[in-house]
């Protein structure tokens, strides 16, 4: 048996999301489908975590067992010529068989992205959340900045959330400016349920200055959902990478 | 009777080209069905040039006569609510009526992108030509800074062009790197049928070695269009900007 991860990136838009739905498009039902394909296998694959409808990825990480003998060079060539144009793998490698997708993750780092233009650029218009009222830049990097540290991010969860506890590590909290486009960038140790989208509400709110900066850390430190911003559209976010030690 | 000239950009990806046609979806047909809408008026648009199906704008230019009182700082706004997703008015001004998009253009750019990552960056792929082989940037540079200068360019145009003659002017001719991608940026008078789509395939053969740079030179002055490379596809060209004086 091998254990054979992968590396993909995903245009989220056509998909109803990563995992596997009996009826729906997803990314998972296209990689499975292909690998079975390939393999003669019905190989399941396990993914670093799950992304919502609409959510891209440039980075997202998968593994799978397989008794398969294709040579790790062959199998990414192979799969991206019968995958759709929306999904690429970009790179695959046999690990040793306890690697796994998700439960060895160390770090991730998603990306939301707005456009802040008065018309929006056209061509991403699938990848970034249009704003065309001017933004507060400095009040959203101010409040982005009480993020990083180890909290406890329950005001930032969606209250369907089945964890035990949302206490998450964040390491990097940025605010990146690219003339029109805004990014916010999340590097964490994971991720709750919506959390990147309740985090963008809630700056989107700050930097239309209906919150203050500063109550950011009110809004963390209360552990309350109802006190942060809405969830933000699915549009603009996108798994980044995620990293193994 | 007032002359309205406008802005727009498309996404050339999911039409027919910019001219009207009476069966298929272009840009020209979208432009002029809203505008009926909101004049009562049957709107003839004149660009400042066609592009080809699946070929882009950032900022192409067309102008139109209305008796309509709709104030020009509403039109754009009026007419995007309107428009399909994949063109978008970026501005509008009124004009004296001497104003032709066409006619009282001076000067063009179109740019070419090429996507020369092993694995293409899958948010850019209807916006650039993949090409997964190393192109040789210097040689293709070094083969483009023939184009400046007024010259006849019948070896970079289509056997289709219906024009009397090929001369034209090119100001600048610049091969843009930015990581994996390469733009290939030409500003000039004016083009003829093809022209960068012609120019962008030569400068391919020569980026992967099959022509020297040296024949850029002899291609052109040789005034035959079989002397040049091949057509480029149309996915990777964007008309960039055109201004007036």
């Amino acid at each position: 048996m091998r254990n054979i991860c992968m590396k993909v990136s995903y245009d989220g838009t056509k998909f109803n999301g990563f995992q596997a739905q009996p009826k729906d498009r997803t990314v998972q039902g296209e990689i499975e489908r292909v690998l079975k394909i390939l393999t003669k296998e019905d190989i399941v694959i396990h993914a670093s975590g799950r992304t919502d409808a609409g959510v891209h990825a440039r980075g997202q990480v998968f593994h799978f067992l397989t008794s398969s003998q294709i040579p790790v060079e062959r199998f990414a060539i192979a799969m991206n010529t019968r995958l759709p144009e929306d999904v690429m793998i970009l790179e695959a490698r046999e690990m040793p068989l306890d690697f796994h997708a998700r439960h060895s993750a160390k770090r991730k780092t998603y990306r939301y992205s707005i456009d802040n233009g008065k018309f929006p650029d056209l061509f991403g218009r699938h990848y970034r959340l249009h704003v065309p009222v001017p933004l507060n830049r400095e009040a959203m990097r101010k409040a982005l900045a009480c993020l990083v540290g180890t909290h406890d991010f329950t005001s930032f969860t969606s209250t369907r959330s089945t964890k035990p506890h949302h206490v998450r590590t964040i390491y990097e909290a940025k605010l990146i400016e690219e003339g029109q486009f805004l990014h916010i960038e999340l590097t964490g140790n994971g991720f709750t349920y919506n959390m990147v989208r309740i985090i963008t509400g809630t700056l989107l709110k700050i930097g239309h200055g209906k919150i203050k900066p500063e109550q950011m850390r009110i809004i963390l430190e209360g552990c309350d959902r109802s006190l942060a911003g809405p969830t933000a559209q699915a549009i603009g976010l996108i798994l980044i990478d995620v990293s193994y030690s």
